[in-house]
C-alpha cells in the first residue's frame, strides 16, 4: 500500500466505520431480495470515496450536527443506483471482480433495485429538510442519466473529440464528486463563497478520477481493476488514451487501431499491441498529465480553507485520484 | 363516450390544457434522443388522471398559488418514468397502441430516460420549497419498485392470494394516486384532517382503477386496450379475476386454468374458453364488486369537503375508475 493511501486511511478510519454502519442501517428495504441485490453493489469492496468526500467538506466547513453520516450514505445509495443501471447499459460482466448484478439476477431485478436506491438517496437526502439539497440531487442525477445517453449514442464512434469526452465525463462521472462535496457545505450552512470552493474541488476531483480510471482499463490487470481488461474497448467506449492515440499515430498504425475499435472481438494480443502503440506515442503520457491538471485544480480551489487536518486529507484525495493503484 | 366521461371533460378541459402545456415545458432534457424517448411515452394520449387528481385536490383545499400546474407534472414525469422501466421488466410490447419504448430504443435508452424521468419528478417537486413534499415522493419511489420486485418474483405463481395481489397493487398504483392527492393538500396548507381524507380518496381510487384495469385484461379487446389482448396472462401475472377464477372453479377446470398460466404460447381460443370461466364461476363479478368497494370508500373519504364542483368532479372521476371503457 502507498504511504499516501495508508495516511489517508489513518487519517478517516473512524468515519469510514460510521459510513459503513451507516449504510446498512439507512438501506431499509421492505423485501429480503432488494436487500440481497443492493447489498451486492453496496457491500462488495467499494472505497466509499463520495460519502467520505461529503464528511470531510461538512467538517470542513465547521458542521456540528450529527446527521453528516446518515446523510452521506445519499450519494452512495445514488453511486450504487447508476452502476446497477449503468452496469446493465454497458453489458458490463464483472464488477469489483464479482459477476454484475444484471447478470446474476437479471435486468428486471437490476432496473427495480436502482429505482429503490435512488429513492433512497433522495429520501436521506429530503430528510435533511432542505429542499435545496433535494434540488441538487435531483438536478445531478437529471445530468448523470443525460451524460450516459450521451455516451451510449457516441459508443464506437471514432470521431469522439476530447472535448465532446470531457463532457460526457463531466455530467457522468464528475458532477456526483462536485455535488457531494456542494450538498455538504449547503449542509454545514456554508458561505456561498466556501460552497463554490468545494464544488469546484469536487468538480476537478471527479474529473481525475475518471480520466485515471479511463486509463487504468489500459494499464492495469484484472486483479487490480476489478472487471475485465479492455472492457472500455470492448463495449466501443471512446475514452481519452483511445483518442489521443488515434490522434498521435501515423497513418498506418491509426488504421489498425480503427480497426480494433471496431472489431469488439480482438484478441489478447491486439490489446497488448494497442497499449504499446498507445504508449509509444506519448497518449498515456497526455493522459496522466490531462488528469494531473484537474489535480492540481482541485487542490488550488481549496486554498481559502485554513491548514487544518481535514484539509490535509482532502488534499490527499486528490493526489490519490492518479496514484491509488500504484 | 358515456355521459360520466363527457362531464367530466366538461369540468377539467382548462385544467387538462394547461397540464399539456406544463407536460411540454418543464420536461427540459439537454438531448433530443431524451426528449424523442420521454415524449414516446409522455405524449401518447395518456389521460392524465395522476396531474389531474393533483390540481383538483390543491383546488378542493383552497390553493391559491400558481404552482399547481408545474407541480403537477412531477407525477405523471413519474408515471412515464415507471411505466418505461415497468414495460422493460415486464417484456411488454406494445403501450398505448404505440411500440413499447424498450422495443424501439433498446433496454439501455429505456432504462436511463426513466431515470431521467425520475429525477425531472424529484426537480419539479424540490422547486416547491418544501422537503416533505420531496420526501413523500422519494418514498412513494421505494414503494413503488418494490411493489413490481414482489410482482416479479411471485409471477407465474398460482399460490398467490387475494390479499397478497392487494398488497402488490397497493404499492405499485395505488400509492401514487394517494401520493397525488396529498401532495397536493400539502403543497395547499391544508389541515392534517383533510390530507388524509385526501389521501385515502387517492388510495382506494387508485386500488379501483388498477382492479378495473387488471379486469380490462380480460373484458376488452386490443384496440380499447391499447396493448395485447391477454398481456397479463402471458406474463404470468397472477391478478385478481385469475386468482378469484382459481378459487371458484372446478377441480377439473381449474386443472386446465393451471395449465394455461404455466405456458405462455396458450392459442386465443384458451384465452376465450378462460374468460368463459372467468364469467360462468363469478370470478369476473366478484372482481367487479372489488372495484365498486374501493370506489364507495373513495366516495366516503372525501365527506368532510363541502358540496362544490370541484368535489363532483372528483366523485365522477371515482365512479369513472370502473365505467370508464363502457
Amino acid at each position: 500500500m502507498s504511504d499516501l493511501k495508508v495516511r489517508i486511511l489513518k487519517a478517516v478510519q473512524p468515519d469510514l466505520d460510521a459510513i459503513e454502519t451507516a449504510l446498512a442501517k439507512n438501506l431499509n428495504p421492505h423485501l429480503d431480495l432488494v436487500r440481497d441485490v443492493a447489498g451486492h453493489i453496496l457491500f462488495s469492496g467499494g472505497k466509499r470515496l463520495r460519502p467520505l468526500l461529503m464528511v470531510l467538506s461538512a467538517r470542513l466547513c465547521g458542521y456540528r450536527g450529527d446527521y453528516d453520516k446518515t446523510f452521506s450514505t445519499a450519494l452512495e445509495y445514488l453511486h450504487a443506483a447508476t452502476l446497477l443501471h449503468d452496469d446493465l447499459v454497458d453489458g458490463a460482466s464483472l464488477r469489483r471482480n464479482k459477476p454484475a448484478a444484471h447478470l446474476q439476477w437479471g435486468n428486471s431485478i437490476a432496473v427495480l433495485v436502482g429505482d429503490f436506491l435512488l429513492a433512497r438517496a433522495l429520501s436521506v437526502s429530503a430528510a435533511t429538510g432542505r429542499a435545496r439539497i433535494v434540488q441538487i440531487l435531483a438536478e445531478l442525477t437529471e445530468q448523470m442519466s443525460q451524460g450516459e445517453v450521451h455516451q451510449l449514442m457516441r459508443k464506437g464512434d471514432i470521431r469522439l473529440s476530447e472535448a465532446e469526452y470531457l463532457e460526457v465525463i463531466r455530467r457522468k462521472t464528475a458532477v456526483l464528486f462536485e455535488t457531494a462535496c456542494r450538498v455538504s457545505a449547503v449542509l454545514a450552512e456554508a458561505s456561498a463563497e466556501k460552497e463554490s470552493a468545494l464544488a469546484a474541488y469536487g468538480l476537478n476531483l471527479g474529473m481525475a478520477f475518471q480520466i485515471a480510471d479511463d486509463l487504468f482499463d489500459y494499464t492495469l490487470g484484472t486483479s487490480q481493476l476489478g472487471k475485465d481488461v479492455g472492457s472500455d474497448l470492448r463495449e466501443g467506449k471512446m475514452t481519452l488514451p483511445l483518442i489521443q492515440g488515434l490522434k498521435q499515430a501515423g497513418v498506418e498504425d491509426r488504421e489498425w487501431m480503427v480497426g480494433v475499435v471496431q472489431d469488439p472481438k480482438f484478441s489478447s494480443g491486439d490489446f497488448l499491441k494497442l497499449v504499446g502503440l498507445l504508449q509509444a506515442s506519448g497518449a498515456i503520457r497526455y493522459v496522466e498529465q490531462a488528469a494531473e491538471t484537474y489535480i492540481f485544480k482541485a487542490k488550488e480551489a481549496l486554498a481559502l480553507f485554513p491548514k487544518t487536518e481535514t484539509l490535509g486529507t482532502l488534499i490527499d484525495i486528490a493526489d490519490y485520484a492518479l496514484h491509488r493503484r500504484v
